[in-house]
């Protein structure tokens, strides 16, 4: 136990955050939340606060919680916290980076810069980067830090699904499932993915042999779930004995899962970065790491 | 018209916007959003951008606005905007400026630092400060500048309901009223208010002769409208001839208005800084002049 630090959570992510505090080794406390009935939030820290302070908060849904953000981070420096850092196990607004029309915000430098300026370390996990390599290309040096549930998911996956082809959707997921397969000792095959809009996709899967073969579909992170059920149903077509999915950032809306069960998918996993039902490996030893290198 | 100037504004806010850019005199173009499915919000800015930009923004239902600002203001300056100012009609999280438990966070201080740190200038009408007299105490010194629509609802009431007495419900509102009262050469008095929650608050009004008298009560902003309907209720059974509202910010929900007339009252007046049914009176005027007198 170290009395100079504290953990502080939000009440949705209770059950993350009491794994986190186990894996840290740190007392944990949660920000109290009151909505007003103008859209206002009113939040209430604990008293008094050690001088490091972590705050954990995934940042799916994104907007009510950076505000929250924005006010937790200057009012715990205000109760004291000299150090003060971000746990976000899903960093929004990372993929909008770059202005695809004249005019459009590059969301992805504004928000980082907006998180920059308020903690000194923001650890994340899977940042979902597409064309930057680092978060040191839009936050301060050394104060962004990518953790991979890769190796996470690659053992899960390798433990139940023995022999399985793994299969990564397009060139973005090629190192993260590169490193997943790596850690299971699995093969790995890689698709190519041409994104229409919010939810047209049109998908090449990689020209390898399924038959027979128990595929699980790998992504670092999953919305509407079509290009994994377009995934699914390709690879059920072409002789796949079964199709699974394990994804690290299960953002899922309401219908996801039941269309890629009826599509065939036979198991979805994901990491608890984002709580979901699907969730079936734990990031909280793996952010507690990241912040132990830290240190 | 001056051409290196240009104001900028959201979809949801266009009827003010209209009337705002003519009384500036200024091209007006909007800032396209989409949200996508996961919350996260595209921003698409007119480009090229002149060197002075206003935007026009309410925060009204603040949180997903305060993250688009945060986005679009960094990247206005991207775009070419030296100048940055921030016409907001409605300022939020302006109530909470003390900390009424230990770790209670400062919101006011908070969100009013991060949108000083985006603009040169903030100007906003009738902030609703209690224990602070002005923006300079939350914001770099000048940064912030407040106007008030008191007159402006003074003079409507005034046309409206001649020998009219304004009541103004509580101690902070004093100062607003007699300026309305002044603008419109009526009488007025002031109630007291006790808040207990959100929901409940006790209210004494002043000990005046309402007896036959056309009672208008104001206030600078109003949400439920509990206060109103207590108040009005008390006015008419103590023998008021009738009993108007007139309020700058109609951030009323959904049931406000058909239960301040089933309450009794007759007219319901505000000012459209925030789009309500209830608006009589523009500030497009107010906001023109208080930039007009900042150049």
């Amino acid at each position: 136990m170290t009395s100079n630090t504290m953990l502080l959570a939000f009440d949705d992510e209770r059950s993350l955050a009491l794994e986190l505090a186990e894996a840290l080794n740190m007392p944990l406390h949660f920000i109290v939340r009151h909505r007003f009935p103008d859209g206002e939030m009113r939040l209430v820290l604990p008293t008094p606060l050690p001088e490091t302070v972590l705050i954990l908060r995934g940042l799916q849904q994104p907007n009510d919680k950076l505000v929250e953000l924005m006010i937790a981070a200057p009012s715990a420096r205000e109760l004291g916290a000299k150090r003060l850092h971000l746990l976000s196990p899903y960093l929004a607004y990372m993929r909008q980076d770059m202005a695809f029309t004249p005019g459009e915000a590059v969301s992805q430098r504004h928000i980082a810069r907006l998180l920059a300026g308020q903690f000194d370390h923001v650890l994340t996990i899977d940042p979902h980067l597409h064309r930057i390599n680092s978060l040191d290309e839009v936050m301060p040096q050394g104060c962004g830090v990518t953790l991979s549930a890769a190796r996470l998911l690659g053992g899960w996956v390798g433990a139940r699904v023995p022999a399985a082809l793994l299969i990564g959707p397009d060139e973005e997921s090629a190192q993260w499932v590169s490193e997943a397969a790596l850690a299971a000792g699995l093969e790995h095959a890689i698709g190519h993915k041409t994104r229409l809009g919010d939810h047209q996709v049109i998908l090449a899967l990689p020209e390898v042999a399924v038959g027979g073969r128990a595929v699980v579909l790998l992504d670092d992170m999953a919305s509407t779930g079509r290009t994994l059920i377009g995934s699914a149903q390709q690879l059920l077509q072409r002789g796949a004995s079964s199709v699974d999915v394990a994804v690290t950032h299960a953002l899922f809306n309401s219908d996801a899962l039941a269309n890629l069960k009826a599509a065939g998918v036979r198991h979805v996993w994901s990491s608890n970065s984002v709580a979901h039902a699907s969730n079936a490996v734990s990031v909280a030893g793996l952010l507690a790491e990241g912040w132990r290198k830290l240190k």
